[in-house]
């Protein structure tokens, strides 16, 4: 029995309100002898680390770097060794790329193809708006087949996202990629017999496409990677008998939010639009996932002083949440993203839950070194939804 | 490999003695800025918690929690999610029924049933005194049959156990309980080929009490549920060599220890006489469970005060442990019980080992939050059996 099969036959629908920050890869490592959050002036975290109970959380294991989906997964309450999204759902999640039962997605690279080899599997970098001129005239020109609907979404430079809708499509598929220049092409292959279908449909798709894009320069290839279908998760609704919505203004949280079951808000592009549509929509749900990005931005393009100051505009938005009183707030990351490393890390992140059935500790202010040493210690992050129902009371007794 | 696997290899039977204290329920939540054990004046229990090694312990796991059967299991030394103890047993254990392994048992409520429905599921909460006439009644006049023995056992108002001992019960029953009122009885069906004898059985017990009772105003009927059979628990003996005794004054905890192939000593009503029968048979066991009830009633009752009156009167006999001088002795909790919740709790229990083996900390006091910056951090209760054993020196060194 696992966590997964107790919140089943432990979680109970009540009126309590849980909200969950997740200040995107907020944790960081020291500069000068500081790291971010610890340099930034937070006045109205540094409150709630006084008030609630701290600890700091491992994504999925010590050491291990998680991407977006696994780590926020973990933060669900969803085991992220267990639940694998593939790329390709990922990346069209993260173009804002609608994905049914029924499609099957690709991460897609346009290339260049000449006498019979791959001379450039980027295409030399096509810019994203010659890149969008591509995706329409195939979306327009690519021959109807009657066994499936194709379209082609694009992403940045020579990066797309393939779509393939019909019945019965398998993502039990091998690359159709040959990894390295100077090599042919190499059609998608079925690593199981029901994967037949798909694999002919897609590889026909690239004929196509080699087909329609001939008079291109440079994109005239598609490379296919990452063949995947849309996970089979049980929604929060299901496991954890939440009304959960997503407070997100980036296409992949909402993508991944929408996996889960969670009502996505409509939300502006600006930090401060979550804190709207948060208070408008307070009264419908029971938890609220609100997620901040520039953090984890500023983190990824090692700016410091920017990532700071992202801390900082976030800080000044707290008294807007506390104002809710929410029966349950926690305030959290997904994952280190330290401006020293310019990427994710494996670094475990500040946690503070504020609660009125929380025992407070003595922490005083909100920092990755401060929240170690807090009352809850350091766990994983799969923790912190059975720490979040439990505070909330929406856990029964386990046992008699 | 599991702990229990290790267990089995690596335990070793030695003169030394291991002396366990549970104060049940004794973690709370602060009220004016202090838990319960924060506001008592606990002079013994902080002398220990200055002598030993300190911690915090998740009986199950974070957020979770527990009944007292899988919260005890966990300390010693069982898994709680995988040994799981049906409620019809618990409640026997609690009534002080015996309970051997041909033997299904059943929680019932005595219910009043008219005109072919269930009026009233609790039988308008008949007197406990006229419960246990009631019994009498049925444990004399229900009609003997060749192929089962039954016996009903009252508990409180309505409620009571039954008992059926034959050979080949399985206790895969659906519970013979319509749930509301209103609603004709509905029988106990099998969930498995194997339980059909069983179904027979309990379905035409229900028909006998329903005649010998016909004449009966309100207690008319029985009511079914938790059926269930002795649970397979290797019993500590075999798992970790221990020669154990259970030191309780409350039926479900002799119980429970029975279960698990405790000796269970002969101690009267009062606090003071688990510290007498402790002393009594001190030289013919090795392994010794007290169990204090005291701080888990008080902390259901929501009385706070009376709940630090109980701490304070266990701390008076701490000298008495200690004067034993067992080579190992532990102070902690199955779960916790605060008075603001008014119900067992999540929250972690503080843990104290003194040993000679032992690396003190520098905890002052005994508390939840002083024993969270303990050495031994925060853990589940699971690991409490092997850290006893271990500093009992009753492990020898896994592999070479």
């Amino acid at each position: 029995m696992e966590w997964e099969d107790l919140a089943r036959e432990l979680s109970i629908q009540t009126p309590s309100k849980i909200v969950l920050l997740v200040m995107d890869g907020v944790g960081g490592l020291p500069v000068d002898g500081r790291t971010e959050i610890e340099t930034a002036r937070t006045p109205n975290l540094d409150a709630l680390a006084k008030r609630g109970t701290c600890g700091v959380t491992d994504p999925i294991m010590m050491g291990i770097t998680p991407g977006s989906g696994p780590a926020h997964l973990a933060i669900f309450g969803y085991d992220p060794l267990k639940y694998q999204i593939g790329r390709g759902i990922l990346e069209a999640l993260g173009s804002g790329v609608e994905v049914g039962r029924n499609d099957l997605v690709a991460r897609g690279n346009f290339a260049t193809f000449k006498d019979g080899i791959i001379t450039d599997r980027r295409a030399g970098r096509i810019p994203t708006e010659e890149n969008v001129r591509i995706c329409e005239k195939l979306n327009g020109g690519l021959p109807k087949r009657p066994d499936v609907q194709v379209r082609t979404f694009p992403g940045k430079e020579h990066r797309f996202v393939a779509r393939f809708t019909a019945e019965g499509l398998s993502d039990a598929l091998t690359d159709a990629d040959p990894q390295k220049e100077g090599n042919p092409p190499i059609p998608a292959k079925p690593l199981a017999p029901e994967a037949e279908k798909a694999a002919a449909i897609v590889n026909r798709f690239i004929d196509d496409v080699t087909e329609v894009l001939k008079g291109e320069p440079k994109a005239n290839h598609a490379l296919l990677r990452g063949f995947s279908k849309f996970p089979h998760i049980p929604p929060m609704q299901e496991l954890f008998r939440l009304r959960p919505a997503a407070v997100a203004n980036y296409p992949m949280y909402k993508g991944l939010a929408r996996l889960l079951g969670m009502d996505v808000l409509e939300v502006g592009a600006k930090p401060v639009d979550l804190f709207d549509a948060l208070e408008k929509s307070y009264a419908n749900h029971d938890f609220f996932y609100v997620h901040y990005k520039k953090t984890d931005s500023c983190g990824e393009d090692g700016d410091f002083a920017a990532k700071v100051a992202a801390v900082e505009e976030l800080d000044s938005y707290i008294p807007r949440l506390t104002a809710l009183n929410p029966d349950v707030l926690v305030i959290t990351s997904d994952h280190s993203t330290p401006a020293l490393l310019k990427a994710h890390s494996w670094h475990p992140n500040p946690f503070v839950l504020v609660s009125a059935a929380a025992r407070p500790d003595d922490v005083q202010v909100f920092s990755e070194r401060a929240c170690a040493k807090g009352l809850l210690g350091r766990f994983r992050s799969i923790h912190a939804m059975p720490l979040m129902l439990a505070h909330a009371l929406k856990l029964e007794k386990f046992g008699a």
